[in-house]
């Protein structure tokens, strides 16, 4: 059986961790990374993989099975994935959950004229979360879903405190919170917005000479990022950022409450977790799972833009569903 | 949009919570009961459903486009479901794990040659249960997974101490051991069997000379239900047995715990779990559910037998995947 040939397009830090990911399952190999920078200046981790300029991937199209993408949403796939999309079947982890329908539309019809597929907005959320969202409407329509976050880091909030004057380094944890946790677990099916769900703990370097009262007042008024949430400030060293804050974990919840039967009479719970230590590694993890899916798609002739709700979990792993039916079912 | 029009083999338990789903989902409607026994004995809760015996299914061919299989396991599916399948298409509950791909192959041979689709080992373990296993295994390929049942109700296990001579009544708790969740959650990987997940505790009435002593010593010994298990046995009077033990509470966990990146230095996991106040409601919600997948693909030309491992996730719910895309991903 000939191994699933995978290229990688963009090395930070999701593309290192499909770079591990591809590793960890004995079907597929890593063909090549391509990449922005100067294909010199990136070392692989894997053995043998040729690192090459993102211009030169069309000259690659018969020597890989499918693309992932590893760019950020916002600035990297609008543009990119298109144009890949139109070559190569291709995964990626687009996650603007309100441009998902129009980026959807411009990949279906690159891939529809290439005939190919191309998986979107594979990771946790979008991703597996929508998933378990899915199917928790489905299994319990009379009820309620919640989505929480955390703990992780939030780059966008984290970004948005390192440009408040006087901050060196900064990192943003969104926490949920226990009462919020315990109030959904109850089924009192209670109405939450996402700051009633959740507290932003802000841990940050600042500048010597900076005005310490002044940022924490800055970063708890700012509007959208902080002002409606409970925020915790805390200042500390560079060194103390070095050792504790330097990990990307998340992970967060989602779950479905609801009641079924004569008079509504019993409360139903579906309840699903992550607790990730390192959220580029686990989402990477699940691109390369969605890219088995894309291939074995690709090879009965399927074609156009799809999303995890579109495809059969059963062809995710690289056992085939006659042995799931044996073991796993 | 004209309406899914369902039928029911089998009012037991499970039936009627099929009966009850069907009222939650606006797209559905339940078109007829067929039963072994005399369908005067039997009063829906439904207005203007009928009942008919079971034997009188075939002249409701093209009445009903998905029948719901609710009858047991051990009894009734094995001869029942082929049967079916070779007229409708149909849904089943079927939970014998090990006897999965005889009953598939089965189903597939008469589902193949009429045309129709089977979707087998819907509910929640098979079912949900293994969907999360396969996604487990999926995006965290070097890991383990854990299954723990309860806290519910082992029908089995009940069934068993009634036997005992001097039981009046009895009921049976699967219990999840929290300090086996714990070192689980904790990402050790343990190595568990199922005595070691699991605490049994029993309720039971006894006859009025029974001797205690011995019906307790009895459920503790008996080969592969107890006698490895730790168990409690409370003698309970038939008031508390009927105000505190007739209900199907069930439900329990999947997890899968693994590591990622380089050196696999970052523990990843994922859990799901149930809390179910109705086993078979909650049942008969998957059922259902999976009755709406198996409509769109039958009206897509696809035929044989299936799992939950071959469906989308997006076709078990009323919203389109236009739909999906907008509000759920």
């Amino acid at each position: 059986m000939p191994k699933i040939r995978l290229g990688i397009v963009g090395y930070g830090n999701v593309g290192r961790g499909v770079e591990h990911a591809i590793g960890q399952n004995k079907d597929m190999e890593l063909v090549a990374i391509f990449t922005r920078r100067k294909p010199g200046d990136i070392t692989p981790v894997t053995a043998g993989v040729k690192v090459y300029n993102v211009e030169d991937a069309e000259r690659h199209l018969h020597a890989i099975d499918v693309m992932l993408l590893c760019g950020g949403s916002a600035n990297d796939l609008m543009v990119q994935a298109p144009h890949f999309a139109a070559m190569f079947n291709c995964v990626d982890s687009f996650d603007t959950h309100a441009k998902i329908p129009e980026y959807f539309a411009m990949l279906d019809e690159s891939a529809k004229k290439s005939k190919k597929i191309s998986i979107i907005s594979t990771g946790w959320d979008p991703g597996l979360f929508s998933l378990l969202r899915v199917l928790g409407m489905a299994c319990i329509p009379n009820g309620c879903d919640y989505t929480f976050w955390g703990k992780g880091v939030s780059q966008g909030h984290s970004d948005a405190i390192r440009r408040i004057n006087g901050v060196k380094y900064a990192v943003q944890y969104t926490i949920p919170m226990d009462c919020a946790l315990a109030e959904v677990r109850k089924g009192n099916n209670p109405a939450l917005s996402t700051c009633q769900k959740h507290i932003r703990e802000c841990f940050v370097v600042a500048d010597p000479q900076a005005d310490l009262r002044l940022i924490e007042q800055t970063i708890k008024a700012m509007p959208h990022y902080f002002c409606d949430y409970e925020t915790i400030v805390h200042f500390i060293s560079e060194k103390e950022f070095e050792d504790e804050h330097t990990n990307m974990p998340h992970g967060g919840f989602v779950f479905r409450t609801g009641t079924t039967g004569k008079e509504n009479a019993h409360q139903q719970r579906m309840e699903f977790s992550l607790q990730l230590d390192s959220n580029p590694e686990f989402t990477a993890g699940v691109m390369v799972a969605y890219a088995r899916a894309a291939h074995r798609l690709y090879l009965k002739g399927e074609t156009g833009a799809k999303t995890v709700l579109d495809i059969p979990l059963g062809l995710l792993v690289i056992e085939s569903m006659e042995e799931l039916r044996k073991v796993v079912v």
